[in-house]
């Protein structure tokens, strides 16, 4: 999965050139699958002090991190969004 | 707060007369409040074998029932929406 076919492009702040919100849709094979991924985002949170929308319902999550959270975590020079990707490893079953 | 004021008027779908969507956003005071709301409306999912679209981010979660879902919960008589408000008393700090 390259990096660029996360980003779309709907940019959020008018006036200020802004990095394009990333939604990033997970699909998992069961509410417990879920629940771990959703358990340890909230760890990766916490940890990185960074608190992206997240929505989800039975087997799926999609995580909006909008311009302005992009920049951000820029600055900060993040793992969280790599830290993010690989977290679908440890959750989804083979 | 009467249910009146809970459901909102987006009807989903096409040629079936459906109850509208139903959007309701709880605000919390932290973040952890927040993960104690959404553990114990997982507990009640998988209690009433229902799963809700639900969309949060820090401090805030909101809960989306559809047409359908609705009336799913209806035919079974489910206590899901009631006990969902419930939670609120036992989790947001007075």
């Amino acid at each position: 999965m390259s990096e660029a076919n996360i980003a779309n492009k709907d940019t959020v702040l008018v006036g200020k050139v802004l990095e394009p919100t990333m939604n990033k849709r997970f699909d998992f094979n069961s509410y417990p699958e879920t629940r771990k991924f959703l358990d340890e985002l909230a760890e990766l949170s916490k940890r990185e002090d960074y608190y992206p929308n997240i929505n989800f319902g039975k087997t799926y999550a999609n995580v909006s991190i909008d311009g302005e959270g992009l920049a951000v975590l820029n600055e900060r020079n993040s793992s969280f969004i790599v830290e993010m990707h690989a977290l679908v490893s440890t959750t989804v079953a083979k």
